[in-house]
């Protein structure tokens, strides 16, 4: 049995123009390794109705699990949530459930849940609310789809909720070996390793530090012994020449 | 005239299971936006021959220059170019002028460069070398695809090389308003205010740090006067009132 898949689509102009630097892919490819969902590509995409729509279409055909961040605010720049309706070919309208959890954010709601904020309890038809402690605007789950805040704080409270819910797999084990040594000089070796044990995956990740280059190899497998006795084979290989 | 268009690929398993945070994709952004080329697309996609192909293939038709970092070192691991040359096809061989470039990285290159650092003098046919001050082994240009190393100082010194030979547009100006108010009790007035300056973008970007919600809202334009005269009206607006 193959693990579940995922893929991620960050949205907003402030990553592309490079004001901010997106941190939640790496956050949810942490917690999906961990549970076992391969995460498989990330897309980084504008404010952009038609760029949305056909990242979400062509995403949710192709993965188990699609996760959004981005764009589920108030203001006139968030549009997500329509988005979405428009992807699945659904009504969006506000939802009492939507309202009825917005509301907590607010002494008086009445006065304080302007039509802006409002905005936040529109939710596409059929979508089930994903909670967020933090400020209480939920996101939404539609079928195979998440679609979460863009604030790393908020994204990741929504997952911690979502997350559990969701189908697990095997998780990945994995082992770093550190080299002080070129890539070039364990390549060739390297290879050979990976060759012959082909039920691993080893990765090598090339660094250069104050001047000196150096290597971390990584040994993935969900076999914990497999992992050990590959990342043993490859210390005794370069570490004890 | 609209400005030229751009879009990143970033390849490489350990981004997609977590281990690596991405900062490539973030600081060619920034240097884009500087020369007024807009980005209009990130991908990280893994270590894999179908999705780098197809990804190359559909966003080399799609945008007037597309950025690749990582998988060109010596490793087994290593196949973006290949990748690329499939994606072009066209052949792709150890080429003598980036086997010279390489070359000078080795006091003793007859015997240290082996088969595997070859590899990196590996070059798609028609392609043009993209010089790396740091380790020699060249990146490359294929028409319109810059195929650059994913280690980021080479990442960036390949980038100082390479982005002064691309046609720049008209760079984008823009003015950052940070307001300590929750976005909820600004967006109506902003979206006036975005309705009726339409030749400016308004996005609103908002945080929730040590408890408390801000905004920061960012006016962009080519036109340095209206992004001064938007923002000036943004600030009169929240902070006067």
């Amino acid at each position: 049995m193959s693990n579940p898949t995922a893929a991620m689509i960050v949205i907003g102009d402030e990553i592309l123009s490079g004001r901010t630097q997106d941190t939640n892919s790496n956050y949810l490819a942490g917690q999906l390794t961990l549970m076992g969902v391969d995460l498989k590509e990330i897309r980084v995409v504008s404010d952009d109705k038609v760029q949305i729509i056909s990242a979400v279409n062509r995403l949710r055909m192709k993965y188990t699990n699609v996760f959004t961040s981005g764009g589920i605010g108030p203001t006139h720049d968030d549009i997500t949530a329509d988005c979405i309706a428009e992807a699945f070919g659904v009504s969006i309208d506000i939802r009492s459930d939507a309202r009825a959890a917005l509301a907590k954010n607010y002494e008086n709601p009445e006065i304080e849940l302007t039509e802006a904020r409002l905005r936040m309890a529109r939710i596409p038809d059929g979508a089930e609310l994903i909670d967020n402690p933090v400020s209480k605007a939920p996101g939404f789950s539609i079928e195979n789809v998440h679609v979460m805040a863009g604030v790393p704080t908020i994204f990741k409270a929504m997952l911690a909720g979502l997350l559990p819910k969701l189908t697990s797999g095997q998780e990945i084990l994995s082992e770093n070996i550190n080299l002080k040594m070129k890539e070039g000089d364990i390549a060739n070796h390297l290879g050979l390793i990976a060759q012959e044990n082909p039920d691993t995956s080893i990765g090598s990740y090339p660094y250069y530090t104050n001047g000196a280059f150096g290597c971390n190899l990584v040994v993935r497998s969900p076999d914990a012994d497999r992992v050990q006795q590959v990342a043993a084979l490859i210390r005794k290989t370069f570490s004890e020449d």
